[in-house]
């Protein structure tokens, strides 16, 4: 899935790059000082919309977008219907030994273990929900941010370039490159806006959505394996939580 | 229903071309890297915004919404009440040899017949309901980011022809020809979106409460059959999701 | 009301046709193909965009909505108390032999003559109420969808007549009318939005609840009817849903 | 507070009026068909979109907004909690004599006078602040309908000034102002929109917010006066309406 | 975080006013009756929008925005617990004479000493927490109001320029320049949009709900101690509202 996030971004470039060599003159699409102005002026209105930690903290959304391996929630439901089997055949105390990859599902059976009531596990855990959405909401306004702002200053330089040529209208030949470079800002803009920062914005959401849905599976899981619920009742209340496409079949 | 659809999306094509031919000049519309670098780079923002899965799956959704075929509402209504009578008269385990076509009642009745309680029956399928609503919102998320980035790449398809035009002006001949050419990415961006696009996400939200319906339809067939409700009483119930225009008079 | 509707209409076309008749050159205004490409497009789009009978019915919803002529609402409340009068003095059968010229009153009336529960008349006159709201919603989708989608096919036939004209520049006398005709579809596509199609949209909104308002005063009067109110009660009650200046006193 | 917008007002059109008249050709702004087709469009759409009633009430919303001077908040809380004193000391049927200047405070003291149940008293005023705020809402439409149509026939007019200009190219020393000209419609509509519509509509939100205060402040003094609170209970319990900076120390 | 405020907004302006030195002309990109009617426009409009009081105390709240030092919510705990503490080992009546800094925290505890029910504590310390959240609302509108007027006025400007430059054609030379001094309102207006008002309004948003968790922190504190918990109880409650990696480990 997130091959499908990287394709994007390095296709979308791509066909840029493509129709810019195409267009025979590559070199006329690079000026350092609008690149400069529109990344640099976009990031100073994200700073002072956003606290400095969550403007910091969004690259490494954006990094985790990329790289995150979404997985099998049949695995997930596999390991917490286990870990029910463990707990019925042994006690529930038998899961400290058990080894859990997941951080999130780790904390929470610890807290089982502990002997926590039911209300605090469930409280606890989705107190931790509560904060990753909050924390990917945070995160997809940075990026939307971004995604107005860059336009906001490509706009900005073009007006820039644009009173600069009309001031100067003495040499006729200057006219048009210097139309052109005016341009490029709003190109630059657009660019950043529709092919990296609103997609990705939009794509954050469908992940914390996605997130949010292994957590609450791990939630249920937790307190289905404090009640004592049967493996095989684990596994069906879980099951519930996938499209029916996704169902494995209990065999 | 669906004819309009395919009138809608021909006619619109075909009023535009007819305008393109009587200009004189058709040849002057057709540029194929412009033609890419608005379809890829309108997917390549997609395929970034949504997971590979829900891309894919657009195109069936999009298919099926100009095949389907609406079925009578009264049909439905006819075939759950003919399940009542059967019901009644003979038994709810007599269900499972009447043959039923389609698969979310199919589904219902299977479980009413293998004795399920009533709230599993109506849960189970709710669930149903709720899967089908979300994976046509995921639909309509896509179709609408296509009809967002097409205008998008359009824009940024002139911008880079502009530039390219305004840095070579040497040639007075060329500049209306490149600029043309330049214009045309935001006309093909403007035609998928306002033609393809952007109509066809609006569709596919009525036909999505159109299905919905249908299976609230059914839910309710379902819930009335279990209940041992007389089939005059069951049809009645239904037909209360009608409109009034549609109701058949129970002779 | 509806005149308003009609003047408002007339008055916007008149204002513009004057003003291009002003400027000296009326016949430049009018080019059939931009015309034909104009409304077809929007036409073909929104013909995508909804199921063909909600296309079809808007046109008589749009009729409606001109002629329509608000009934005073306090003729309603005089009529439903003239009703509960009857009611009291004769009996409630004795409403049977009273002459309805409101559809929806008479349904709601003869529900009561026939003995039926308070519960499902006013069941059966909200299920009424909600798909006149239903209906209404999907006309100023339309609208909506006409208004939206008139502007985009009017750029659209702008950008075909700004290519035609940039690739043919060999002739300087021509470029002005062939942009004056390429920007002609911009023109007609925001006309026919601002003057038509979204001011419909929105006064169907305004009717829409005005309607609904007097069939909440038809329900409220036929409830209090059935419980056997006194006229006067029923007056007094149904005369909260009236803005204190419209009120009558009773004398 | 009503000084504010019309100093707005005058402010807005005066730096306007002020760098047109430094621009030295104040003469080239003033085009009476250019005023007539913006202004009488605008409204012509306007009388589409709402009731006729609804438009002319406008007129005397706006010139209330102008003119309405706030009462101060405590002099209401006063004037209710010596209400209260009086219907301590004498009796609640001596508040008939109280000479009271508020029209809607005096209708709810004289419902309690009459003897009239609690409520009912909180009932009827609770019902004609849902119409004020209704007629309000109207208004607000109203204006922001103004400021969306304005723009629109500014580029109606502009369209047609273009479309004219574009088919008389033969004289160059027309062109120039009869661009100006048609840009003249464009720039009414902005003004228009920007300086009065578009702020007027959100002013007369604000100011609706500020009436419903009063009122609640009215509906909770009656209520507590009604069952029988000492007068400085009715303050402390009016005053937790208001902002803290604002609230009288109680001596 | 109110450092992030100042470098963006220095920083936006730093790179804009760079790239117009690299443009070479400084000097053509001030013009003192542009500046005047952008920001003179502006203004008056929003004078019309919100009450004099608003826009005037939008100000101090820009100013706070830049100079708000957020508290370290760890020590608002810690303070608070030692509260507890305090009030366990003496008495609530103790707490009087411990020196509070924050006037809300302080206000909370005297209502405590006071002997004030649970319930009017939590009633006054909430109402306090609307009326925040109200005045920051307000002033969030005043800076969304000034970023949306600020490029209509921009336009206004640009559209006066346009019309002066039209109608005097016959000195060529003065065109460039004339349009360039038109342009430059809109550049204004574009700046101080996207540099200062539009990312100051999502500050105060972001500024807003941070000071309303501090302040919600509080009303539990006081709440927690009132009801007599034990410091570590206190402290637990507490931590909940905090992000877990900001939560300090109870030694």
């Amino acid at each position: 899935m997130d091959i499908a996030t990287l394709i994007g971004i390095v296709g979308g470039f791509g066909l840029i790059v493509a129709t810019i060599i195409l267009g025979g003159n590559p070199g006329g699409f690079v000026d350092v000082p609008s690149v400069v102005v529109v990344i640099g002026g976009t990031f100073a209105s994200v700073f002072v919309m956003f606290p400095l930690k969550a403007v910091v903290g969004t690259f490494k959304v954006g990094m985790k977008t990329l790289l995150f391996k979404a997985p099998d929630p049949n695995d997930v439901i596999r390991t917490i219907s286990g870990l029910a089997d463990t707990a019925r055949r042994e006690s529930l105390v038998a899961l400290e030994k058990v080894a859990i990859d997941d951080p999130y599902l780790k904390k929470g059976v610890m807290l089982v273990v502990d002997g926590s009531s039911e209300a605090l596990v469930r409280s606890v855990m989705e107190i931790e929900l509560d904060f990753m959405k909050q924390r990917h909401r945070m995160g997809q306004g940075v990026f939307k941010g971004l995604g107005t702002m860059a336009p906001a200053f490509g706009m900005i330089g073009t007006l820039i370039g644009l009173v600069n040529m009309l001031q100067n209208l003495e040499d006729p030949a200057s006219i048009g490159p210097a139309m052109a470079v005016a341009l490029l800002t709003t190109f630059y803009g657009a660019v950043l806006a529709n092919v990296v920062f609103l997609p990705l914005s939009k794509k954050l959401e469908d992940r914390s959505e996605e997130e949010a849905l292994y957590m609450q599976i791990m939630i249920e899981g937790v307190s289905s394996i404090q009640k004592g619920d049967h493996p095989t009742v684990v596994k069906e209340k879980l099951q519930a939580f996938l499209a029916p496409a996704l169902r494995e079949e209990s065999s």
